[in-house]
């Protein structure tokens, strides 16, 4: 069964192999192979260190299935769930060696994964849910498909996946023709693609309503300037704000008006949430 | 000429098709496609926008030259350089579309590997220089090389590589072995090569002193312990400090006599450093 | 410089790569080696042996790019151009060896592209311009960037990349929910994106309508049900018509309403345009 | 167990693997996660639309087997079958959501192999097994070892794998050599392998025949040449007809006295077998 | 240009970029960069350290390609050469830590191929040019494409590419047809190839002669044995002698009638060639 | 469960995938296909036919899962096991086609990896436990980790897995510092690390032992100078030899007071050990 909160498996199992070559390097785990005897079994659990919302744990099922299919994992908690320290929420069971060995790369995905989650969900409750948390494309190489599914796991929604999905025409874009004639040119190139477009400006938002954009991008706007916009947008555009709101100011944003509020942070400054595998 | 802060040539460029191949869809960049004309030149700068140390120049090169041998890169700083908000460092020259279609996927780069070069020099500022810090194997999948090169940017020092380059004992794999017998262990299986221990107790300090371990890993003790370790251990045992150290408190472990100190944050729970690419 | 009718640069690179591993297998041209003396040079010349429209220029000068960096190809046609019988329209100049050893593997990308290209040509100007031709998923897999390329190249559109970029809700969606409460569940879990409707019946577009579909989907309706659609959704609705439209009636769905049509056939079905490489 | 028309299982996964990262894209199947609860379960059959041949069926099981392990899947014909419109001839069971996920990678692997198939099929038939129909290098990246599997299973054999397992030489090779120091140099270099000679005239194919040529391809020449050319060569020799030869010639051509006909557009230009994949 | 001692550009990118990635690890040649200044150039002469055959030359040439553009790679012999002691026969230039970062790799592939060369051109040699020797499939993983191109350097020819190329019936065939049985069916799955029987008799010979086997493989016979083939056989039948030929008995072999000798130990057994490479 | 002679089992599946690939073409095993039933099974002996060390079995296991999952693998002898010739130790069971079509990756791989414990072991045999038997870094691209392992199944140690997990510094790197100054900068850089020291001369050892490097390596020294080296370095140094060492003086480096001796030649010329797979 396939969660919505889950990446497609493909992309796991890449960013998986890619985990463990890494850090298994040429020779393995040095020091299981030297001090455990191969016939140990064991068992250890996922534990969190601190509150957080769990993310990544089909990335890290996908470690121990790819070292080694003697190793069995088992979910108490699902992605999305909030965590509380010091209780477990998962477990792998099987062959010694391959449970130390497989540990580092399970929670280096599972606590990036859950870090971006917790960030977000903070993000998500303090809009009171007057607005809508999405990320960015400002998300790690190879790790898109994860981090974006982790976003959902917090409450977040995904904007675009990349540069062909959907058009968004920021001011760089703007330097040959203006905001209707860019409009008006991704439109016909691709038509019955969403087109967006970054507005630094009222005025600018004035023009992307003229020309019906699908959804208008406030860029780095006070609350305030957001709330006019809204007034010059009316109440069903949907106006996506971004740039510059942190914890403290989201709400204030989502009460002046924001549909979306974007926010790179949840993904590409998330820390890592301290989650334990503890050998019982 | 290959810089000691860059990662192998090999990795960057799997690294950098990843990226591309994530950002870039099926369809390249819509929207430069659409508004930017064929022939457009331009140029562009990379811009602090915030103080800290620059990492990841090879990778944001490495990105041009896979979308298109047309863009010329140029750095005006090296990584591990201190970056002042609002001066340049670097600039792009080329086709517009392909400066605006890797826009991303070089910030993304760049701004992940200055943000772990940044907090790592914190780090090793907060030490007086008393101890050396260190990364660890809390580094994310496909990644690790590059985190380790902004690691060495900020002035830190690389660990382990992978599981495969040294022995590190640490307390789950004394299960079946003591701590003498699991080095013991160790050293007949993998001769040569250096062999640590992670010492809970300064009883165990003791034990791993007495069985001459290339390495005594200090795990989450106080300064307090690590200065009674160091008493335990001679001034010339190479102690290395590990476990729930901040900023705050990293010249307290400095001064207690640690010889290196490994932060895991500073690879898994460094934000992205603010940098920008402004079209002139 | 990348042309809206090019492949993204690394998809090329992979594609290409792939074909040279399949055609040169272990040892290479086994009869060039043979009978073409080593420091043999030539020129050949790409001529169409019927009209078509060219597509795949790049992912030909990729091949020889790959092969041997002495070639130098040069095109005096580019993508989306008509071509005529025994005119040339690009050549390839360099060792003898190589332009042989690349021949089939050049020619297979540019006759299959231009193959694409010219039966969306035929499709685009049967619509008289009334309505817009556009692919679909039908594409052969590693291929998908190269045959929606040579749609563009054609004239045609391009509809949603993959299953990831935009909501097609079909009849096979609606066994747990009816069609209003699936296009809400979309819009729910993936705001800001298209959600398009397939119907089946009239009565169907009317639901769409009411629950403002951003896309309505006309599958295997005549062109007498599409105007009824089309009288239904009113003038600026987005109508596609797909399913069981050939040539012959591809002007009748334009006439009715039809805002897009898209046609499987001219990417799973396009027979290759026959064209040359002769040597001078 | 491996059969004759499959291809090797190595090459099928990495195509396979292809096809589902290009559909899935980085978030999946955005319309199945929306509107198809993740415990949904079903089962839907693959059904013939128009007359024709089966091929692809370990392709299509490929798609399902990397995508959701809980989904089983059925064939009651097996590659080769002639497929009646209507009549279902295997069937997928499981998770919905993955059966709606892998359903267009399965189709667009079955419905081009069954094209392939289909037409080959027509050619021999054509025939009346007076001659045998052989493939081409006219295939597309990736897939030539799936699009010769069904030439197989259309009743068609496969001729040179690639440029590295036959010689073959055509006019292009006789620039520097004529065509028995070619064939003498071909002999001399690649000991114990077949050495096919391309004659676009009667007087060339006595010169191959004097030579001894392993296998005679006559190119663009009429059904009258052929048979002249058998005259020539005697009744034992192998002739393959090439170039220009289409379901209402092959017949002729058969008959004039080709050992092979190879057809290019039984790859390159087949179209694809109308096949639904039927909820039921 | 492309000699025909070269593996395919293809392989060689993928076996050299993979031999960098073993080679270098995460963190890259942690000697050079630590002593060897940044801006340090030099030069390395390429010297036998003992009598042998070159080969492998394309394959170093690859390895400082891929490490650093500004390495200049030259040589005064190419594959297949006959090289002395102590002399050089080709040089790289360029950055110090490069030439240091790629000497392992270069010369392992060097000294691999250049001994696989040196070992046929014994065997070649000693047969006194009345047969000719072969490689088999005993090849090694990712390298039967460089192994083979090594075997041509040294005079050798190579057998089938692979099992895809011809077919070679074994004992191990037998089990369910007899031997004109199974040739009858290879010939009919496969016409067109090169079908060679393995004969552990002089019966079998005699069968095989009947048959018309395109090669008759004689394995593990005496030298007396296949002069009793040959004589069976005919002066014009293709015989190829199989299994436990060493340098000591191949003259024997070769006098005794075989025209081919093929000899697995020429590539699994080869020692490699001691060559250096030489800092100025 | 993970031997400790195992390579990582990422490394195996991208090993044997490349071997199959290279073997089975684009059309697979074609003798197998045309003569052998597909429904007949079979099951063939791994059997020695001369002494030796067995290793590769795992990767010889990989082969026939990546297959044929039908296929069942059994091993009475695991690796680092004298095997005696005509003696089986291990049987593959099930169809018969995929036990002919894997026999020769699988042999390749196991002959091999078994040749270099085969002649690791000799060399261990040799010293009489005086001292140990270490590999290099002179093994061939893509097989490191297998012929590391094997190695180790022979009874000898691993060194350096690469360049990134020890310093080395020979004679190349003292072109711009003297060896107190190159350890100190390796040091500085690299800490926490191995420092091992070549040395040509015996002024050279004292300089190591004066700056205290972690192993000195003794580059072609005779057992006479290695004797004095020891007693320069005494007796608790870790001395290696390296250089010239065969089977026949082995002993007396041994006795000569070497820690380490290592041997380029146990990987990169080890003969493949003859091992056959008889069908029952």
């Amino acid at each position: 069964m396939t969660s919505s909160l889950d990446p497609p498996a493909g992309i796991l199992r890449e960013v998986v192999a890619l985990a463990l070559r890494e850090d298994l390097g040429l020779l393995g785990d040095l020091t299981s192979l030297a001090v455990i005897p191969e016939e140990a079994e064991g068992t250890a659990r996922f534990v969190a260190r601190s509150d957080g919302v769990l993310a990544g744990t089909a990335a890290a099922t996908e470690v121990f299935r790819q070292l080694d299919s003697d190793v069995v994992v088992a979910w108490t908690a699902a992605d999305g769930a909030e965590l509380t320290p010091g209780v477990g929420f998962g477990s792998v069971s099987g062959p010694l060696r391959s449970l130390l060995g497989g540990e580092r790369s399970a929670l280096n995905l599972i606590q990036h994964c859950s870090g971006i989650a917790t960030l977000t969900r903070r993000y998500v409750r303090a809009t009171g849910g007057r607005a809508q948390i999405r990320d960015t494309r400002k998300t790690l190489p190879g790790l898109r498909a994860l981090e974006k599914a982790a976003v959902r796991a917090g409450g977040g929604f995904n904007h675009r996946e990349c540069l062909s999905d959907a058009v968004l025409i920021k001011d760089n874009h703007l330097v040959h023709h203006d905001l209707p004639s860019a409009v008006a040119r991704a439109r016909a190139q691709w038509p019955g693609r969403v087109v967006e477009v970054e507005c630094d400006t009222l005025d600018q938002v004035r023009q992307a309503v003229e020309v019906a954009a699908d959804l208008i991008l406030l860029d780095n706007m006070t609350p305030e300037q957001v709330r006019e916009a809204r007034a010059i947008a009316g109440p069903d555009a949907a106006l996506e704000v971004s740039g510059g709101v942190g914890l403290d100011t989201v709400a204030a944003y989502a009460e002046a008006g924001a549909t979306y509020i974007s926010v790179g942070a949840i993904t590409h400054s998330a820390p890592a949430l301290d989650i334990g595998l503890d050998l019982d």
